[in-house]
């Protein structure tokens, strides 16, 4: 059995997308997390609604947004 | 009695249903959980209002947007 | 005086309708709790706005969705 | 000074209206209660948008979707 | 400085409106509260979208739907 | 760096605006606050969607509602 | 691997974006943080759906209205 946050865990330096609340997504690099699900994205491109919105150098998403993250 | 933890203790390695807000839904097998609810399901297709959107090799879906698990 | 879980405890193993937000119900045997009033329901019957979804063996209901429960 | 719980104290076997979000009402006997404000409610008929939809042996309402209680 | 519960306190027995999410209103005697700002109101108006509804001997509110309480 | 709780604790016996979920801003003179940002507010105008609604001689409002002070 | 709250140390004295729910927006120096995410922002502008609203000298953001922050 894999616990959530060690699934972040083993995803932090690689390409990970993230899914929030109101069709927002972001697809960058997994710099770390917290265990409230906070995460830290490098080179994220953000879309909303599937569009492609901009791209972040840096980005602290809060947890309380996030649907699901996909190593 | 079961304990809603134990049901899903006893569901890791097994094919389930996770229904969030928002009527979207997993099909995956369930990996591992905590007791936010927060999952980590495998091989999961994801459902938006009934139609497929993608397959994950693998997701940690966060435990407050989960209606039910169905194992 | 009765107090809401002792209630719950009273209803395990008989039939309950569960009452989430967004007019969904499910109807079936109370199998477990917990103090988060997350639900394990037996053979249960899923409705949305009154329409028939699907019958369940096993579901774990997220108590932060309940409405009622009615034993 | 009264504090809301000892309120409900004091409401116990007698008739109240349970106002919940969504426009939802119960009248019923308050049964009892926890800090949480869930509630058990005897013979409890319900209401939806001013419609009366059905009537509840027993209920266990639960407490964050409550907006007022009146004895 | 006056810390909002101590403002509260000063407040009890006198005439207070409280306004909710969902333009809900109620305009009656404070006859106390809780840290939660659960309170309790005697004699009180209630008002939906500016519209009198009904008149409460006593209500118990639920502080979590609360905007603000002005005495 | 300042914390976000000193600079409210500078901006006591200050004008300030604070801006609610919901369109609605109050402008009146911190009296108060506590850690929640629940917040006291001496001669408040409030506004709903940029219209004046009316003045309070005194008005606590909760924090969960609030999504900027501004001294 | 970068815990959040780290990131958002380092951003001190920065330009940031703050992006909250319901399509609002705030760039700014951050003066300022908590473990909450509430945040002070110097010289903010704030814009609202993409149109700028106005300027504040200073501005605490309460945390839970935040989606991400990029500095």
């Amino acid at each position: 059995m894999m616990k959530p946050l060690n699934v972040l865990s083993q995803a932090v330096n690689k390409n990970v997308i993230v899914e929030l609340k109101g069709r927002r997504e972001y697809r960058g690099v997994l710099d770390g997390y917290d265990p409230h699900m906070n995460v830290v994205l490098r080179n994220a491109e953000e879309y909303l609604e599937g569009q492609f919105v901009r791209r972040h150098n840096l980005a602290i998403v809060r947890g309380d947004n996030v649907i699901y993250i996909s190593p």
